[in-house]
């Protein structure tokens, strides 16, 4: 490895396990909730909590990275720790689905578990699943543990039959994000090809395709005949594109070892370091106009909460100390 | 009245009947379907249709427009804005209701017709039941009227008895608009208190919490504790709310003649006229920045069609006209 090389990576390593610890100390601080268990996301930026709605997909991310960081990274294996998560874990179990045996799970409950809000989209029930999922390995216990069959590319919408604009929509951190989904099931089934179109279809293009070239970041969505987009924040840079890019240019600069990649890495972390960290309270701020500066001084909302940041550090962590273990 | 006043009031007569003029052209340039009827309204900024979806709320509110113009305002009693609201209110008729008999409206329905959105809230029908009784009055054909009672207060979230940051949201175009509701209602009513009430806590409070010192123009949503709402667009300029701050502030200074109303009136105006303007396409842009660049490009789109500006345009000229035919 370049001597060069190696001072990048090991420069960002000691910035990502710092701001991981942060804002894992964040989120420690202040969102559990100690009475019902589960988890406050409707932090400010200091966390003080500005609602106390339990957003159901939200408790199952959280879980799942307690449970992952107890079960994976040393530092992280704290009692604490795993005790918020089983907390979180029973909270779902006692509260999530809509009736007993019900396959539906709410998608927003009063802070005591009282469904408040349904959803027909199954974003509550996959994150249900994939937490329970996580803390069953964490804990060692089979009674919290699903099929673990569901898979996160649920998440990005496909859209690619529909007419007209929504048809037409693009979303860079969705494709990103996908990207490094596709990128790890090429690896494990060995089709360097699929991987090959994983970082330049999934990655590179929509990447360069999505950062803005006068203020930098990635635009929150596009329109693919160039179109204005419809979504009124099209415009803004989101938190998560950014932690998503990071973990998607880092796996493709180790899998395919293209300086080029890890520049890109270099580029977005940069980026999201300077503008979305904040130094005073710890974790990210979520949502920057076109320019750069914050919009939303919130630390957590209804789809904000303790999974992107930490998971984006988390991972990056792993591929970091893996890349830095060679000679 | 003071010659300044009058000056004032015929200066915005003349700037107001030009751009409603412009209005109504750009949309019956751009919107008539002329193969199936009803109007499109997903419009770039030079008319261009980007969406051929229809949303039967937009269908119900330009039925409105066109038959109220043609039934009250001279220069719009034109056989081809009768004829487009007749197509408009006939697709409608056709296409509108899920099935047959069923009172409930879908949301968006294909150009020819079909549903392909159905939302649970009442908007739809509400509009739609709005444009076919205007289209009753302007055709003197009973078979469009319904029972003509659908208030459009309905469309003003409450939210105050709500937990959490939903229930302190603001949202003071909402506030302004139901203040020029509310203040019609107790001037037919003849209670001057409420009138009062109407003006000073729907309006202008609203108006001057709501109003930005650094880059003008009202907010789209703030939190009534003064917190960071949660909405991504909170601070983003949409066209409507500055359209019915027109309205209300002209309504109420023909009301109680109190200058600070028409200096407020002349502030929202002035802006709306400097920033949401399209000098080259007409209509007007929809959605600012908060520094009052366009942020979109659009003209029209799932919320913007042709009702608010020229309703608002429509609103303001017969109130100049009433003030002005004053000695």
């Amino acid at each position: 490895m370049e001597p060069e090389t190696r001072a990048l990576l090991e420069a960002w390593r000691g910035r990502l396990g710092r701001e991981l610890d942060a804002a894992i100390g964040f989120w420690a601080r202040h969102s559990h909730d100690p009475e019902h268990g589960g988890f406050f996301s409707c932090l400010g930026r200091d966390g003080a909590v500005y609602d106390d709605v339990k957003y159901v997909w939200l408790q199952g991310r959280q879980v799942w990275v307690y449970a992952r960081l107890y079960r994976t990274v040393p530092r992280f294996r704290r009692p604490d720790l795993l005790e918020a998560a089983r907390a979180g874990g029973e909270f779902l179990l006692r509260c999530a689905r809509l009736g007993p045996g019900s396959p539906k799970a709410a998608f927003a409950l009063s802070r005591d578990g009282r469904p408040t809000k349904v959803q027909r989209s199954i974003f509550s029930e996959c994150f249900c699943a994939l937490g329970l999922d996580e803390l069953g390995r964490a804990t060692g216990e089979p009674r919290y543990r699903r099929d673990g069959s569901a898979v996160l590319e649920n998440v990005s919408p496909d859209g690619k039959e529909l007419p007209g604009c929504l048809g037409r929509q693009q979303n860079p951190g969705h494709a990103i994000e996908a990207g490094w989904f596709l990128l790890r099931f090429a690896q494990r089934q060995g089709d360097a090809a699929l991987a090959a179109q994983a970082i330049e279809g999934f990655m590179v293009r929509p990447f360069q395709a999505g950062w803005d070239p006068e203020h930098g970041g990635l635009f929150a969505f596009q329109d693919a005949d160039g179109l204005c987009p419809t979504q009124l924040e099209w415009n803004m840079k989101l938190w998560w594109p950014h932690a998503e890019a990071m973990v998607a240019f880092l796996m493709a600069y180790a899998h395919s070892r293209e300086p080029a990649l890890l520049r890109l890495f270099d580029q977005v972390a940069a980026y999201a370091f300077q503008r979305f960290r904040d130094p005073e309270h710890g974790e990210w701020f979520g949502y920057l106009a076109q320019d750069g500066k914050v919009a939303l001084t919130i630390k957590g909302g209804p789809f904000k909460g303790c999974f992107h940041v930490p998971r984006a550090l988390h991972l990056c962590e792993e591929l970091l100390d893996k890349l830095l273990r060679e000679p």
